[in-house]
């Protein structure tokens, strides 16, 4: 019987000039895939380069993680930007990551979106459309990485792409397969053996528990997300990276399932 | 005989948001490189695919521009940044733009750095290197425009680069070789029967006639730098494009000269 | 029987660094009301200096245009701020206006947020609120223009303030008050006879002709606003400025009806 | 006798929409006066509106801490500005500053320009004028804080501010009474009963031992600037606040002693 096969992706590379945000070295022990701010909502060159140079040395695969322009939100204010804005901002991004990528050696692997835009083309096929038409402009073998059961789905099918369907195993979801916003009370979970429990559950079964304690269908998941700056988010990656194997999951990058390299 | 080969070339895409700068549909018609702004100094991604595109429609070869991180300065303001930032700073924009010619198909031809960062390499023989080696760790087949008899000359062997020696017709040389700054009476001209003039010497001889009077080798150069936001610059392109073939000089892009192709 | 008093009122001081926009010198001749930029949509201290000179070499009263943080955007996109967000970006940019206000040796006279900023305070209370608590907070003798007939009125009254009701004679309006966006057809007029007989209706009448012919009622008007950048601006500026005192409007700074100063 | 007096300052409001710098909470219980950062090289609206609360809890004055337009490089890197635009930029800044404080009902006590800007101005006349310009033009009442025996003492007089000449307790300096650069080794001095005695010599005595062993004097010095980043940076500013008192020396806000208020 084959393996299940499960890719663990953090957001990374998110400081700015002398500002430091997350906990990097740490976390990217215990994942597979990194997606590296591009300095739309986070990251500068200097971060890129140092964030890339560390996902190699680390055998981390690396991914794009465009954001809206506003550095100042983070990126988690929509801005309302037309689809071609849309499609524009994630070439500029993808291209820019894409150089530092290039300059190690390396090959880039996926794009994910980030924040507003992320949650914004979950429900809404124009911008998922934007963001899968940039990708597959600049390279139709690099995975769109989207949540699992949402817009992005129909968006990489119409542009020929691969999809990571992602899936996150601290945060609690609606049950109509949302994430709860992060400005409601119990958004975020934080106990460890928590979070192993419903990756299993997501990984193995493809459904999650919601937070009103119904059953949400995922669908099928070949990613999950795992927060870099947090305090317990090292033991979080640690436990999931360690603990997943002797559940009878393998972690290995996205590549590996979706494209078979 | 073989005939001399001129490259002419442009800046072009400074626009930024609704801000609109540069006459680039009717300078477009007249020259063989342009130099597109990567969103640093001036350009943001709506700006750079249409000029892109703008750019392909004319059969026009396409380079990156890329600056300071100084949008209030346009980027004629030195900033004291590290060589390595330099580096960075350039494969970031570079790699933006990148995408933008790769979406439309097309691929990149040079890449000329803009303003307070020109200016600087031109002396400075770390920031020079700083560049070259950053176009060399993206593509080592992309052309280094800069000014011809400077700091670039090394630079561009050192990293195996080939390099496009520039010269500017229509801007006054002190008899050391540098431009004459615009904040001084006399640096720009604006006669396009001189400035002809002075192409064809530029290109003939590899000599021009300093502010003083005295002779300044320039030695060979293979590009000739065009204006694209005064008010005579169409005239002044137009007839460099059209005259100078008149003078057995053939007008063509960079790359057929020095890349062969 | 007392005249009745018009203010009228234009966007200035919207050029960035390098890149100029507007007509500002000749539009400044024909205005009672400069809206200045702050820095965050438009303008910069360069361009505010500047701008706050012209005023007070033509006697225009000067008020502050604050808009949201978005150069790339003009301000004209929404982003999904927070009231208490807007308060705080209200302040910072009404202050940075006021120093060069004081600097000059002048007084500061009104606020009118702009673009996408306005656009949502006329049409949702806690934006309107956060606005004029703002203004309230730094000093309650300046005064709020927004749209006539609009939830600006509420939040003025809410904070003490005195407000200046504005419409727009080059505008196109829906039948409910509320202007047609720029992207629809016909939602900018541009004959200069035209807006000067909707101005005359506007200040005599209260009322203005919708864009689907039905007459709107907007109440008192204080102030009318003039486009400082489109090509017909200064004659339409000259036009309301020259022929309304003719039809028994007098042209005013909006202090003088509103603040008897 | 009349007692010794001193102000402890500190660089505050370092922060910037998600990113968190700085223990202002700790620190501000340990100063008489507080630099706060105006939104060009850190800080934003929000973080400047907590900060002028948090001063206003503790009892604190409140400075602007103006800088160059560099978020990316924290306002350390000088950048090629006119004294014309170092003028307005402090204006702008100041400005904005100040919104803040009067909406708290408080008033601003002084203005302490940042990183290279602060020592571009120790040593240019032409920056240092500049700077002091633009705070008289906005209010002459205000102090400006520049480096004890530098360029900022003629630049001060020449405006008539009120100036507070500072020393760096935690800062080697070089024999010509400049500082060591934050690059060079010894640069900067952790030890807190170090810092004490040296801020003791500089206060009472008006000199400083150079990095290479020699005397510096310094003149009287009426603020001591305490760091607020580092993480000894609470122990230290408790270790001045409270120690400097039993050494004969008052711990006071500048405006005491400069402004007789």
């Amino acid at each position: 019987m084959a393996k299940v096969m499960i890719d663990l992706n953090c957001d990374l590379g998110e400081s700015f000039g002398t500002y430091v945000k997350g906990l990097d070295e740490e976390v990217m022990k215990y994942i597979t895939s990194a997606n590296i701010a591009c300095g739309f909502h986070a990251g500068d060159p200097m971060v890129m380069r140092k964030t890339v140079i560390l996902a190699k040395k680390n055998n981390v695969k690396i991914g794009a993680h465009p954001g809206l322009p506003d550095l100042m939100g983070f990126g988690r204010r929509w801005i309302e930007v037309k689809p071609e804005e849309v499609r524009n901002y994630i070439l500029y991004q993808v291209g820019a990551l894409n150089a530092f990528v290039k300059a190690e050696g390396l090959e880039l692997q996926h794009v994910k979106p980030h924040g507003a835009l992320y949650n914004k083309a979950a429900i809404d096929n124009r911008i998922a459309e934007a963001i899968a038409e940039a990708i597959a402009e600049f390279n139709d073998k690099l995975i769109l990485v989207g949540l699992a059961n949402s817009k992005f789905i129909d968006a990489a099918e119409k542009y020929g792409l691969k999809m990571a369907r992602e899936a996150f195993a601290d945060r609690a979801y609606n049950p109509d397969g949302t994430l709860v916003p992060r400005s409601k009370a119990g958004a975020v979970i934080t106990n460890p053996k928590e979070i192993l429990e419903r990756a299993i559950m997501m990984i193995t079964e493809g459904k999650v528990r919601s937070i009103e304690g119904t059953i949400v269908e995922l669908g099928e998941v070949d990613t999950i997300c795992v927060h870099g700056d947090t305090p317990g988010a090292v033991e979080i990656a640690k436990k999931l990276f360690t603990e997943l194997p002797k559940h009878g999951v393998e972690v290995a990058p996205m590549s590996r399932k979706l494209m078979g390299k």
